[in-house]
């Protein structure tokens, strides 16, 4: 679990997920000659700060984002939010601008957001959750946790997948943008009908921690119904524990998939965490568990 | 009319589309041989549950949505909308699961939606209206006119169209995503320059019962004007009774091609209803026929 | 500056771009002999009311939007908004449909939009603010200088721009539509990997007159600030007054380019103005200089 430390500790807010890509990159290149099969990569300028692998002949595609949520400085000390985070007053949050490094605290007054740092901070510059990661037997608690479980995950994947795209994307906590392109490239290099959305969902009253990864039937949007019973159907033959997820309202990559111009149907898989977007995110080790277990069970199987 | 009254009683919540597509393809099986001209059909899983018809050489293609409004199960006996559906307390829902039939009353308390079904029904089971269709002289009544008089209009329209596209769209009333494969395939196979909506608006202070058939003029979106008034001035020569609608707000599939990567022109062009998006909807039967009317006249002339 | 003018005297309300679009065309006509690169001209019905000019070998294009805010007669005599016009009672508004000439005021009645005029007008008949250009030293004030200044300072770019494209589009105030075919037309036919949005923004506690053009790190969308970075390191070197400005809200046709399905990176650079979407829009003759500078600056080093 060494990378998903590494993972946690670094920055990737949205727009900013140079830092993150480049840790990727640095552990896949180590990393490949020991998976199963070795992928082809697509990294660089013309993709941005995604990364594609390339496993054997894709039928199907896994995308993890790597960005997270976080606050950007304004003017003065005002703050203004990236993508939706918990903005409780006195949270304390990391970054760093020309001057050099900053540590200060969130204060939020009537959703008016600022800090309290000794000194103006650059325009622009980007600040995350101070990171504190805390494991016990059953639970991981970190900041990140939403989607730094769902890059894992990915990762894991990347040991025994033959045929598949696995898929790191950014931009997703705030409005998305990477997927359009990355899907058309996908399309025009080895197409797929299936996409599988490795993120972390929410704990509800109709879904609970230790009762396995959770297969979301709907969030904001809808998938193709026929396509989640076929997913329905593998994860019961499995055995291993999973649960269903029947949501109004959330989105995620699966969203620019559905409005993609490609037939590609899409399932968002992933384990649910309580204190959503906050610096205490806290997911289920037995469900991460059976998340992982899932992916490598469904991936040569749709 | 035996088609609608089967369009009309058939089940196709948003994302569970097959059961009304394979209605459409037998119908469309039966029928052909008797149309002016055979149309090429598009359909399959490649097209997810969307039907194209191609006749002759294209200009202009006509979209009609086969998806409906309706609720979804959620946790214990809570529902989640499936589009905007009215949300009278007492209305009749009707549904299957693993379990068997589902008729049931629908709860409104205060937007919390539940049902009173006497047991658990399956998670992710949609639940459409009851179905009570009413005619008379004047009016047709029933749960889900729109889309199912816009779909009966297609149709209606397949038995002398020449040259053009005849479309059967999913999802238009969660969002959409159909449409942007659509358009990319027919542009892809016999491009287009014009689109007409065949669906239903809305009776309001300015469109009326027995005026004739809606074109509107936008609705949230505008298209172009110039285009609108080319359509404007055929209807004029027509004879055939037309009104003019302006809304500030509502979509249609029109949105998604206004959005699209193509210089497509587009325009709604329905009868209007009451009781919209209720198991009452009711248009007149002479808005009804201009519409069909309308369809035969324009799509020889742009 | 007469094309200056000429173009806020034109009507451009979106979905009506074509008086404004033939004004250009007219002077593009005249004016291209004497520039320095004779650019290919691509217009016509198969782009709408859009026009694209490539010169020599683009990596950029630059984007400004010709239509504007303004209103549409629904029915009796209602308005309807087209983008967000400021509504104050009273405010001139002026059109033309099949009966002639009009001019009437705006009445604001909690939200609800009508005129009174003495009779009644054509449905979907758009009006715009009545102009009245004000210039002393320091200021221009008009009606849509949002985007009138973002056209010329495109315009006062084609006199030296040796390689890029410079491309008018329509509907940005009204929600878009036209930048996803312009993108894949550029794309198909001389690729860039960067954009430049030449559009006009807010003065805010942060942003202010005669400070210098603005260079947006973000509004309601965040371009890749790796590429914000590269643009604000060249302003630094080029000695032309700026100003950095940090938005939570509001949108550009860079937010198309963001949702595109093609990696291109995206900066908003335009003068701020007081006055938003209303007929007294205020700029800096300053901040309008440094604007044209800094484009001109730009364009041969990205």
């Amino acid at each position: 679990m060494k990378i998903l430390f590494e993972l946690l500790n670094s920055k990737g807010v949205s727009g900013y997920e140079w830092e993150t890509k480049q840790l990727l990159l640095e552990y896949i290149a180590k990393r490949k000659k020991s998976w199963n099969v070795l992928p082809e990569i697509y990294s660089g300028e013309e993709f941005h700060d995604c990364i594609l692998l390339k496993f054997g002949k894709p039928r199907t595609a896994v995308f993890a984002h790597i960005d997270t949520i976080g606050f950007m400085a304004r003017y003065t000390n005002e703050l203004v939010a990236v993508g939706g985070p918990d903005c409780d007053s006195g949270t304390v949050l990391a970054g760093e601008d020309s001057l050099g490094q900053i540590s200060c605290r969130l204060i939020d007054n009537d959703g008016v957001l600022s800090h309290d740092f000794q000194r103006k901070i650059d325009r622009g510059t980007t600040l995350s959750y101070a990171q504190d990661i805390r494991i016990d037997e059953e639970f991981i608690q970190a900041a990140y946790l939403d989607n730094r479980l769902g890059v894992y995950n990915a990762l894991e994947l990347c040991e025994s997948i033959e045929d598949g795209w696995v898929v790191f994307s950014t931009y997703e906590e705030h409005g998305g943008g990477s997927m359009p392109f990355l899907l058309k490239f996908i399309q025009e290099t080895a197409s797929i009908k299936n996409a599988l959305i490795s993120d972390i969902t929410w704990v509800t009253e109709g879904v609970e921690h230790h009762k396995g990864v959770t297969i979301s039937i709907r969030d904001k949007f809808i998938p193709r119904k026929i396509f989640i019973n076929k997913i329905i159907n593998l994860a019961e033959q499995s055995g291993i524990p999973f649960q269903l997820e029947v949501e109004g309202s959330g989105g995620s990559d699966g969203r620019e998939i559905q409005f993609s111009p490609y037939a590609i149907d899409w399932c968002f898989i992933g384990a649910p965490e309580d204190n959503v977007h906050s610096p205490n995110e806290k997911v289920s080790l037995k469900d991460l568990d059976s998340m992982i277990r899932l992916y490598q069970y469904l991936l040569p199987r749709i």
